[in-house]
């Protein structure tokens, strides 16, 4: 099998995608979100790129989600922070969710055999269900506005870790190699690294500290989403059996 | 200070490299081999883009080296591997080289307020060098045809791991970071871990093996190769006022 990493949604092709199983990764904070909407009890979620897009899709009855420069949306129930999507607020609920770089992961990622949305809150879970499937794997890093973030980078690294105790033959990629080392390096002090790096630095500044701590927990949840039709669903309530 | 690493020749502008101290870094094999035939004594390096170029530029006197696919180019005296710039082939000599990425990564770093010719052969020399020139810096990795090389990547790292120990006040963006980390995992098997990635796998496969396990030895040579009215010669002999 082989697994293919790719740094920044702007360097992914059609042709990298098609037939295999894509797991996206946003781990500040869009994927952490969608494995903790889900986890506590979310029904579905709908990724959309544009603010625009949400408000056409969205009924009285979802809960309208997502940031733009890190904050909240104007008029929007919750804004990107996984601390603000507790059972209370998601439970039996559908979603409709906009952010800046991983939902653009997301619609990147569209043309995939499978695609999931992957964390390091459930990454263990997400090579269970990739090595499942059976697929060649891409691991596609949001990036922050076209540029590589490192959160996303270690994501990968622990995720070709964790396919690696799962699948017998592997050819890794280069980069998916480098960032299998990285987070080797990284990760007994992976929630100081994440601090650190460029988005948590930001995210800090801007009060979000705690959801970047947060986001650092490795395979706290078992919940693996996967799209079907649009929506972000839990893989074992979607029929294995299409993958 | 701060270090933006660059993880491809295609992701570089012109804006990222004006007025900026540029470490370019093409491990398998160009910029070892630079290294290498500075130290054996060439006089200068005139780095190319193309074949025809190299023809136009070279004289009878001129050491013609360079390759296409890893293999040397028809009538050209030398190919891309370092060992066989040796005393007896380059000293006193001026070399006219074209190679596929590590040229190229040099004509991209063209703007720069300095240029230097980095690899793992070379790279604590060429962090005392950046230092002393005292300007924001970039370390770009050449790659293979506009994609990632981890033999780049990890080359990046132990430049970031050089220029830390140099530099009081350090800002690091998140590509250059990873890179450190990296290297930090991949340093007490470097041989290993360069032989097994994209590059050195081919290049062991069409026999080029000893070049790699070459081209892993860190800092063993003292020479730093800069780029002025378009020849790489060692800095040192060029006019370090200038700098």
């Amino acid at each position: 099998m082989r697994i293919d990493g790719i740094a920044t949604i702007s360097e992914t092709q059609s042709h990298d995608i098609a037939g295999k199983t894509v797991l996206v990764i946003d781990v500040l904070r869009a994927t952490s979100v969608i494995a903790t909407a889900l986890e506590n009890g979310a029904r579905q979620i709908i990724p959309v790129e544009t603010v625009a897009q949400a408000k056409n899709i969205g009924v009285k009855e979802d809960v309208m989600t997502g940031e733009r420069q890190c904050k909240k949306i104007p008029g929007f129930m919750l804004g990107n922070s996984p601390l603000e999507f507790s059972p209370q607020a998601v439970e039996g609920r559908r979603i409709v969710m906009t952010t800046t770089n991983g939902t653009r992961g997301i619609q990147k990622a569209v043309k995939g055999f499978a695609v999931i949305a992957a964390s390091f809150l459930n990454a263990a879970a997400c090579a269970d269900a990739a090595a499942e499937i059976k697929k060649d794997i891409v691991i596609l890093c949001a990036g922050t506005q076209d540029a590589f973030a490192l959160e996303d980078g270690l994501c990968a690294g622990l995720l070709v870790k964790e396919l690696r105790s799962r699948i017998g033959e592997l050819r890794v990629n280069d980069f998916a190699r480098s960032m299998e080392l990285a987070y080797a390096a990284a990760e007994p002090k992976l929630a100081e690294t994440l601090l650190a790096c460029e988005s948590g630095g930001k995210l800090s500044a801007l009060g979000f500290r705690e959801d970047v701590s947060y986001c650092a927990q490795v395979n706290a949840l078992r919940v693996v989403p996967i799209l079907k039709d649009g929506a972000l669903r839990q893989y074992g309530k979607v029929a294995q059996s299409q993958y």
